[in-house]
This record gives C-alpha cells, structure tokens and sequence, in this order.
C-alpha cells in the first residue's frame, strides 16, 4: 500500500499535480509520546497516518490540556499546516498517541495545488468542517454536560477504539484529554468504582459494566 | 451600494457565475430579535450583511443559549447554509440583535458554483477557518477563564461595539452569550459594582471604570 491508496482525491489530481504532491513528500515513523507538532513552530505541513493514533490537543498558559480530536489511519491533520490559511488563528499539540507511520506533505506544495484546484479545495473544505464539528462537539460536552458524563463517554470510547474493557491508562491521561485535574478524575472513577461500574488498579481500569456506564452517559 | 460591492471576491467570478448568483439572490429586511435561521430548518441559504447585527449561538436541551460569533457589515454566513457540507454536523441558531438588511443567496446555487470554483472554494476556507478560530477562542475561555473574567470582556466588547460604556442589556442576555444562569450573572455584576467597575440600574448597565475592568481582564 502506498501513497497514492491513501490520498483521498489522488484521483482528481492532474498528472503535474500529482508529481508535484510526491516530490514535497516524507515519510516518517515516531513512537508513542513524540511530539510531532507544536502551537509554536513552523509549519510542520499537513499530516497524512499509515498506521497508529495521533491526538490534537490545545494547552492553557498553565499546562493543562484538553484532546480536541483524534487522528487514525488515512485521516489527515489541517492544523499542523495552519499557515496555509490566513483565517486559523489558534494552535494545537499533535503528539502520537501510539507508534504512527505517517507522510508530511509541505505545506507550500499544498497550498500551490489548493489555491489553483476546485476539488483539493473543496476537499480542504469538508475536513476543516469534519474538525469544526468535532469542536462545536466537544464545546457541547462541556458546557452541557456534567464530568461523570464526560468520564462515561471517554472511558467507553477508548474501550471501543482499543477493542477492550481493560484500559491501560493513568488518570493524569484522562486529565489532560478533559481539560480536567488529576485530583477530579481519580476522585470520579473511585465513585465509579463504588458503584460497580470499573476496577481501579494500579496503571489501568476495567470497565466491569458497560451496560450502567453507557446509561450514565445517556442521561 | 449594491451586492455586487459587498460580495467580497466578486470579481473572481465569471460572468456566467456572476449572473447565477443575482438569479438566486433574496434581500430581506428583519427587525430586532428574529431568528433568521435555525438548526431544525432547512437550508436557509448564506447571509451576506448588509447593515445590522447578527448573532450565531447554539442551544442546549434545556434552552440554555451561548454565542459561538457575530457578524457585522459586509460579513458572511456560512453556517446557515450547512447542508453546502456534508461534513458540517452541528447546528447553530442565527438572530438578529440589531434590525439587519441582508441578503440570502440560495444554498444550491452557492454550492454548485464552490464545487467548479477554486477561488469561491478557497474564499470559502477562509471563512470557515475564521469562525473556527472565533470557536477555539471561546472554548479556550471557557475552559481556561474563570466566569468573572468573561463578564468583563463581554462588558467591553460590548461597549467597544456599541461605542458607549452605558450598555442597554439585560442580565438574562449576558447569561444566554455566555452559556450562564441570569443569577450568576446578576451575583457577578452586583460584585463588579461593589468594586466600582460597573453602576447597575433597571435594563442597563454602566461601565464606570474601564481601566479595572479590563485589568480583571487581562489578569
């Protein structure tokens, strides 16, 4: 499988284009932890994953995080390009949440075909409205809803994204993915715990019934 | 002045593409307080303002309100022509806050001409990626900035849009911006005045110290 498989609109592409596209390209591998682009640096270029989970996430003065979305096989990072658009005004932290295989394709070759394409920037358009509904997502969540339901939902979606009740995660981690303390999140999973819903144990937590988390975010 | 001069790339238009959008051009005239748009509706089409106020905010299940941005003069609104993008999975609510003119062109028309059209479709980018811009801005408030903090801005903002510091405005509509209660509101603004930032009486409220208010602000 190569590049070409992975590129959503290679197709619509011309020939010149398409050349132009491959010769700006590099592939890169990095483990788990690496941060692959920061809110302060140069633009990185937009970002294309092979294989393994990146997280964007946005970082206050004071160092807490919040997860803004997430990235998985085929689907493409904007934001680490964001000099390509005058408009984008924020900045975000994209760090590999597992080992990723992925392509960075320059920033400027982008831009060039973007500027000249209809269909690249059409295609431009419907992932930066993808991430926008993300957002307006996750600002629902949290004036709307309440933390024990913002836990349910995150503990839920890592098990499906995982494949598995037993989550291998900290709770600084679930901190930093709601823009919440340590202190909150350990406190709400043992009231979790009490209640039957997941099993503490050093470095990870099992989700022992689906069914009453899942009811807990329905409410 | 006339469309043609507030429609930002005009001239990048053909001809051809120029007379579709007159074609399917309405002008409406709304006074103060009318939803122009809302997420159930259909497709309203895209606003261009032509003078006026409007607001963009989005509603819980429970009625409470918070705005996600405003537009003035010459801008443009995407968001009420959602159904041009697949990918735009949110719904937003559009009144005018001050009588508006404004026209709407017709969503379909406007989506046929982007698909052909590099610089409509970049245009387009821009746009979005501005009011994603403008969501990130207020979801970094609402995360990172404590309540207080957001009264004040809201406070100058208001003022610096109104061009005065005595601000006809009701507890309940800051509460609604801010996706608050009226009590709170009316808590922190009894608590402003106390400081002698602000003088409160029936149905406005004065800004007395602009300098105070804008320290809390930048604390």
């Amino acid at each position: 499988m190569d590049f070409q498989s992975y590129f959503p609109i290679w197709k619509k592409l011309t020939p010149m284009q398409q050349e132009r596209i491959l010769n700006s390209l590099t592939e890169r591998k990095v483990s788990k932890g690496t941060v692959i682009h920061n809110g302060n640096m140069d633009c990185t270029g937009l970002l294309l994953v092979k294989s393994g989970q990146l997280r964007a996430y946005i970082l206050s003065d004071e160092g807490r995080e919040i997860t803004i979305y997430r990235l998985f096989e085929r689907d493409m990072c904007l934001f680490s390009a964001s000099c390509i658009m005058r408009s984008i005004q924020f900045e975000v932290t994209i760090e590999a949440e597992k080992d990723t295989e992925l392509w960075v394709i320059a920033a400027e070759t982008y831009q060039g075909i973007m500027e000249e394409s209809a269909p690249v920037s059409n295609y431009t358009n419907e992932l930066m409205s993808s991430r926008f509904s993300d957002v307006m997502w996750l600002m629902e969540q949290i004036m709307w809803k309440s933390l024990d339901k913002r836990v349910a939902a995150f503990l839920l979606e890592e098990a499906s994204i995982e494949g598995a009740n037993r989550l291998k995660i900290t709770h600084e981690t679930i901190a930093n993915h709601l823009g919440s303390h340590r202190e909150v999140i350990t406190r709400m999973l043992r009231y979790f715990q009490n209640e039957g819903m997941v099993k503490l144990s050093r470095g990870t937590i099992e989700i022992t019934n689906t069914e009453k988390l899942r009811l807990l975010n329905d409410m």
